[in-house]
């Protein structure tokens, strides 16, 4: 069978990923979005997208701990440091080019292309930036700023804007590289008698890594929320998501999640101490493990979609390390993309963890997606006789579940999602700038 | 270019190999080795070697850091104890199982391995094991333990044992899993007057990574080393040479480098203190180096060679952790199969180490190996207009060399040997058990 699957032309053309795109979708008020030809990337592909709020917006972000951070990224940090978070108006977000290691030219372009924002849609302030930028795409080759200004301006113009489904869809497609479809996830919720809408977007499908990699992300909604209320409860979910990925271990320079609360549907300002703060987090942190997947689903050259579920670790951290190291285990990923029982290789990269595991007690089993009985491999650290048809009938699926319990009487656990390493993966990354 | 080498059936054939592996060699006085088909591989193939040393020698060794140790490691480990390092008189290792993560059984099938050995060439002593033995393969199966005694007991019989040339390549053959050549360096050496020869075996060619990924190696000696000494040598050596490779992130069960110093050439004991320590020092260093290129070399699906020189990091750890973030990067080995000049890969990796770096004074140069003029990519944080007809050029060769200077002023480097990731290493690894 594995045979068939690497003589085929492309086992990843063979999975339908258009079921991820959404055919209709629940949007926050007041806000517009588009997308437009910059002529950054070749060709007449859509390369630059952009958000309005109507309304100034409390804002919030979660940035790359690399060391090289992309010139956006300090950039926004700044916006969002001088303004504490509050009166942010847009986003504009552009594809094909990272604009990182671009050295000092490169951080004055990203604060030029922050001033044609304010300046083209007309929110400049004297005294404060009030657009968030981003920027992906190849890394160490300056901006084409003619291009992005141009670009700037005919979104600037509006009529590219608006609030429908289309126009949300066409926004993350703009923002998309390797991506094989826009990433767009979208609900209502309750809150205290009123009812809002949150809005995702994110790009992303190589260079995806815990710690947030190649990806850019932004949530909207037109909740009412106190800044640093929103940026507790986007690091609380971008903990439990973003960095709860893995596509190929590689953190990169750009990578951004923000997010904006405009307040457009009323209802009481959500502090730290509201009673329905928790409410809130919640459904940002559910919204955002959703929109997490879709970055996994559309790994690069995946064929597989692997859920880790890590057991009884010491501490999260621990629990997270074990997911890690398994998720970027190269030997793994090809075991699961020649689907292949080759579970020693799951217990090697987790003895290699660097986090605390009690091999005498440690358990691991596939868990089938469709319900029926799980299959353990390994039980109290003895290898169990694995019926392999069984093993390879699990294994054909495209949604894989593994638990891995560490037996260390800690009882913390992790949730964990990424994908296989196929040839289209080598394909798609040994050519890219071509 | 890619695309020719894309579709092309396999690059790696393209290589050739075969001038690694010596038509000649120096081996140490004392020693008998070679190998047999037991069995525990299909076919007739060699999958046991055998290494007897005529009088009882010093041994040490180096063991994997992985918290899952195979048994092998874990009675290897045990009976070194026991011995204080003294008295060992012979080494087998199969390959096609790995007897690992077998639980209780396991231990007792290496134990029983070992006494088997004892038995066979009748070194057994009344309270101590006298031999170590190692495995590789497949992990989580249990060893056929028939086909090991009958294996072991035909090696005992002596006569396919012996001390040319052949017998050493027969015996680095007699341990290959993946790998696609015997891995044996040899040379002679002088110290205090008196000749010595060092002979060095290795297997292993994926799950190579720092702290010695499923590496079988072993050293012999004919010179006199005291075993406290013996062990110094050896953990210096393969800090520098094995635990500075990576072929694919992986760390084994197995890993294990052990060495004999059978004094079988006479001359002064070797201890720590002696005059001539840092002599043997740096010949098993350099030794150890060449033996672990070899297995870079052959590293899966690999068709480059990489050397990477990290340099002025805080301290010598930082950079061993830029060396092994970048040469465990999926997006940098693509690239390079690729012959793609997408330094920013290179950056992104030293920026996600967790090394201390001073993105301003950084600097990224392609090193020919030619001896050529060097190709600047970055200096000083800013990036260079790069000869992308040059980068080819010097991306082109098998052997490419890179060096990343992280501008902290701690003046500490270190040297690192990687491979590519190809399409091969996809298909070797997505089947490797049928």
């Amino acid at each position: 069978m594995f045979a068939k699957r690497f003589f085929s032309t492309s086992p990843r053309t063979l999975i339908d990923k258009s079921r991820f795109i959404p055919k209709t979708g629940f949007y926050p008020r007041g806000y517009k979005v588009g997308a437009v030809s910059s002529g950054v990337k070749k060709g007449n592909t859509l390369d630059m997208s952009m958000l309005v709020s109507d309304y100034p917006a409390s804002a919030a972000a979660c940035f790359t701990t690399n060391k090289f951070k992309a010139a956006p990224v300090v950039a926004d940090k700044a916006t969002l440091d001088a303004n504490q978070g509050s009166g942010i108006r847009a986003i504009v977000a552009n594809s094909g080019c990272a604009n990182s290691v671009t050295g000092e030219g490169g951080l004055e372009d990203a604060y030029k292309m922050i001033s044609t924002v304010d300046e083209s849609l007309g929110i400049a302030s004297k005294d404060k930036n009030s657009s968030l930028v981003m920027s992906t795409g190849v890394i160490g080759q300056r901006l084409p700023m003619d291009k992005i200004v141009s670009g700037i301006a005919k979104l600037a113009k509006g009529d590219l804007l608006g609030s429908d489904h289309e126009h949300w869809l066409t926004c993350a497609r703009g923002i998309m590289t390797t991506d094989t479809f826009p990433k767009l996830v979208s609900k209502k919720f309750s809150m205290g008698g009123t009812e809002y809408a949150l809005a995702g977007l994110a790009k992303g499908a190589g260079m995806i890594c815990p710690n947030m990699a190649t990806l850019l992300g932004f949530f909207v909604t037109d909740a009412p929320v106190e800044p640093s209320a929103l940026q507790k409860i986007l690091s609380h979910a971008v903990s439990k998501s973003f960095n709860c990925i893995s596509v190929d271990g590689d953190m990169s320079t750009n990578d951004t999640i923000s997010a904006l609360a405009n307040g457009a549907a009323g209802g009481e300002l959500i502090t730290k101490s509201h009673p329905d703060y928790s409410i809130l987090e919640n459904e940002v942190t559910e919204f955002a493990k959703q929109l997490a997947q879709l970055v996994v689903h559309d790994g690069e050259g995946s064929t597989k979609f692997i859920t880790l579920r890590i057991k009884d670790a010491t501490t999260y951290e621990d629990a997270k390390k074990v997911a890690n190291s398994i998720s970027n285990s190269p030997l793994f990923k090809t075991a699961m993309y020649g689907e292949d029982a080759n579970w020693g290789r799951i217990l090697c990269a987790t003895g290699y963890a660097g986090a605390e595991v009690n091999p005498a007690k440690t358990n691991v089993s596939f868990i089938p997606t469709d319900g029926t009985a799980q299959l353990d491999l390994l039980v109290n650290g003895e290898p169990q006789n694995v019926d392999e048809a069984r093993a390879s009938e699990i294994l054909r699926r495209e949604n894989l579940e593994i638990s891995i319990d560490l037996g260390t009487g800690g009882g913390e656990s992790c949730e964990f999602w990424t994908c296989d390493l196929s040839h289209d993966y080598v394909k798609i990354n040994g050519d890219y700038r071509s």
